[in-house]
């Protein structure tokens, strides 16, 4: 199959240069405004002909002759986790505004996944590529070699030679942390990820300086996936446990709402008789039973910054990489005890 | 900025055709297995040079000389719908499975920007597209012009010459309506889209037929969008009824999780006092509380489905459109009453 006998429609440049009267070559220069000048009257031949044939050129043209495809790549690391596909929304509104489309690329919670979409990206030829990384691992080789941007979002991952958009889950974290002890807890747990990277991340340093800071002994640490499932294996773990932290803070909505789940069922009442602050800030927190006082990530403002970043990286390979961090807040629902 | 410049590693076709001593077109008769004939010693020469040289057909030429992009396009209503979340990750499965990579489109809930978007999958040259639509308004005239077939996914909409892959909602409804009535309930309200449609929904028909055949008096309907915050609106509606029905049928997962909330807030038991019947079978249903009894719809056979239908299509725009249907199953929870 050919694109012409796929598209009964479609015009060539041959088509658009022999009915002009001119070569291909200089079609593409009037298309392209360059890199050679046509002469007006020439160049008004041209145009008529384009009118004429109904010429468009079309993308993947564009994209050779341009060397610019308008797309950028999203590599998410799950594709269904409701807090990645805000974020994946905010880029694609972010890079829409700015004349991109995005290919989404899931790793699916795999790092092999995550290696083989990326190669399929840069095969895809996309300008840029902004990427919420599954773990510190980021292998950026490929891209680099290709001479593809890439800007990372959402983790507090330093990557040599990689720009980042960050939250500051640090800051965020201790936020969570001192409206707890604000209520009066002095023993908080706490529910976070697998974290198999070298530095701890950064809500569990908060999790342990907060305590300490208050004079507190360190509560339990329980390590799951960021999902539903992962919190609920958490939960489990928690009423396990004695004595029993009279509060949880979970590093990310979509635990909490596993950890919720399995108090739920114990008939263990929240905040009552356990306490949870969460962390990201997403729609179903506040729908979550009792509604979630959690820390919030700000997730547009984020997305247009990585666009941003990507984008100005595009033609200027030697541009150093930029670090820009948010600060979350901390927004107050019903499981942290507020009445 | 030319591809070159880009990519400092990338090798063109005239590149490998100078080192082989051979054209630019014998290089694309082997690299795309023809069209013409290349005599075996040649063709070693120009295996060789690829080889040495490192060159790799990128994916633009590549869509430029086979027609093929090699892209499934799939636009979806709403990305931050997890239903629809959970559609796309099984078409994206289904469709890796047979080597496209898929562009996901999404019209937020605008039929402008559906429209717009429509355009813009055709302009990227997608080889398919999968639709799931924002209502009967399917508008197919562009795809149809460039060539480009088309599957509609999960309504129950037909459009003249497009195929489809759905759920049997009329038949996956009375499975709801029939087990509530089997609970005893002698009023059942209605929570549905907007519907703007010449037909009725078929959950609502369902709705209709069943209390009928049961002689029961038609409940309350509340219409509402297919979001948290519609079925949310919808519960407070439902809440000022009266006389108040004992039981909800709610025809999406998001909207019971809303009307849930509702009910909650207003310390209305469930399913004590209103037992809740809903429909999708979304992850997020087996973590409401109380837990969902939910219509599954079968995504992952719809998908895969809708990804074959497509692709079935391409190359052969003279097929007749097919129609799959897909039954629904109940899964039950805890929010209708079973113990």
């Amino acid at each position: 199959m050919t694109l012409r006998s796929s598209n009964p429609r479609a015009v060539t440049r041959a088509d658009v240069a022999a009915r002009a009267g001119v070569s291909a070559a200089v079609v593409s220069y009037v298309v392209n405004d360059g890199p050679r000048p046509v002469a007006p009257a020439t160049r008004e031949r041209v145009l008529a002909a384009i009118t004429e044939l109904g010429y468009r050129p079309n993308a993947a043209a564009r994209a050779l002759r341009l060397g610019s495809s308008e797309l950028l790549g999203l590599m998410v690391p799950d594709n269904r986790n409701p807090f990645v596909n805000e974020l994946a929304h905010a880029v694609e509104v972010a890079a829409e505004r700015r004349g991109y489309s995005l290919i989404l690329a899931n790793a699916g919670r795999s790092l092999d996944r995550e290696q083989r979409q990326m190669r399929h990206l840069v095969a895809r030829q996309v300008e840029g590529v902004i990427m919420v990384p599954m773990s510190r691992e980021v292998n950026a080789a490929e891209l680099r070699a290709a001479g593809i941007p890439l800007t990372i979002l959402t983790h507090t991952i330093t990557v040599t030679g990689v720009g980042s958009v960050s939250t500051d889950i640090h800051a965020g974290a201790k936020l969570a942390l001192e409206h707890l002890i604000g209520h009066g807890h002095r023993s908080i747990a706490l529910v976070i990820g697998r974290g198999a990277g070298a530095e701890p991340d950064g809500r569990e340093v908060a999790w342990r300086e907060c305590q300490e800071a208050a004079g507190l002994a360190q509560g339990p640490v329980f390590r799951a996936d960021f999902t539903r499932e992962g919190g609920y294996a958490a939960g489990l773990a928690f009423l396990a446990a004695s004595p029993r932290p009279s509060a949880i803070f979970t590093s990310s909505d979509m635990q909490a709402v596993g950890v919720l789940h399995a108090l739920h069922e114990a008939g263990v009442g929240v905040p009552a008789e356990v306490a949870v602050v969460s962390f990201d800030g997403s729609p179903e927190s506040a729908f979550a039973w009792p509604v979630l006082t959690t820390v919030k990530q700000p997730i547009e403002a984020m997305a247009r910054a990585a666009a941003d970043q990507v984008l100005g990286l595009i033609g200027n390979p030697g541009q150093g990489p930029s670090h820009q961090q948010f600060p979350a807040e901390l927004v107050i629902g019903r499981s942290c005890g507020c009445p």
